[in-house]
């Protein structure tokens, strides 16, 4: 049962975003900008970065609804988003993602394990400095809502064709039209 | 030195924002909500769990800058911001802030550290959910501010005075103005 009264009806970040638009509204601007906006890192690959880091950070909701995300867009590949979590050294991705991944997986522990030399080498493998920079934010951010959505102990169904569905649905139409359909509609304030 | 090129002369997260302007605006419209307009909680509580959530995740420009924006919220109370970064418990804080610091470091270790108990403590010293989400939202987001900060190894002043200064300034004017300064004017695309 959540901590506080959240809408029943919205499972996991959804409740807690309908509960307070006034901070959902930034918060799926930032994933917007950095999961579904034109970008060198294929939305695919940014789908992956969020799982693992999920996965790292053990929330249910996120790690199913980002890892559903990421299978749409990798022709509904899951097995390789499974492989990901697990095992990515060994998983049939880019060695650039790979390097990319050890980034992310350090800043889930904290900012300060990444290395000049986790830096280089994941630029030796062809990643550019917004690549670099996006791939810390996404892990952060991801230590964020992961957070969130445990810390307030959202409803997060074991349904796995609820994320598939919903996974497609965002990953074709993106985080912040979605998000439309479980935010109240008001001006915004801007 | 940063792992990335960011602007020389931005310290700590504004470095990090003056390089990538497309993910600062939804990163300054979220901690516009969450510590600076008006809410139940003083920004002055806001900004001390926003410290208090930084030191636990020992960054030094996270914790600078929002203690000394803390400070100047309480009348230039440094020794109290000192005296919640260590020991909260015997701080003179009301009890009802105490409640909200020991579920905002719950979430700084991980979601699922907040118990029931936490919160049903939280609200007999009269929180309301409102309260609680934002407090829930605002260690989850220092937990996303610290990583972004130390992952990119930005340069963080030492000197005392440039945070007292600062802290003023985004204490009176908010984040959303202040950022204007160190951002590039572009139209907004939303």
């Amino acid at each position: 049962m959540p901590h506080i009264a959240l809408p029943e009806n919205q499972p996991g970040i959804r409740g807690a975003m309908a509960f307070r638009p006034e901070t959902a509204r930034p918060l799926n601007d930032l994933v917007e900008v950095l999961l579904h906006a034109p970008n060198s890192l294929s939305a695919g690959e940014r789908e992956l970065i969020a799982t693992y880091v999920s996965y790292l950070n053990d929330c249910h909701f996120c790690q199913s609804i980002h890892g559903a995300i990421a299978a749409a867009h990798l022709d509904g590949d899951e097995e390789l988003v499974r492989r990901v979590k697990a095992d990515f050294q060994y998983a049939d991705i880019s060695e650039k993602l790979k390097a990319l991944l050890v980034i992310a997986g350090k800043v889930q522990r904290g900012g300060r394990h990444v290395t000049a030399e986790d830096v280089t080498h994941a630029r030796s493998q062809g990643a550019t400095d917004v690549e670099i920079h996006d791939v810390v934010l996404i892990a952060a951010a991801f230590c964020m809502f992961n957070r969130y959505v445990d810390g307030l102990a959202t409803v997060q169904p074991r349904d796995e064709d609820m994320y598939r569905e919903r996974g497609k649905m965002v990953a074709r139409e993106g985080y912040v039209s979605v998000s439309k359909t479980y935010l109240p509609a008001e001006p915004v304030e801007r």
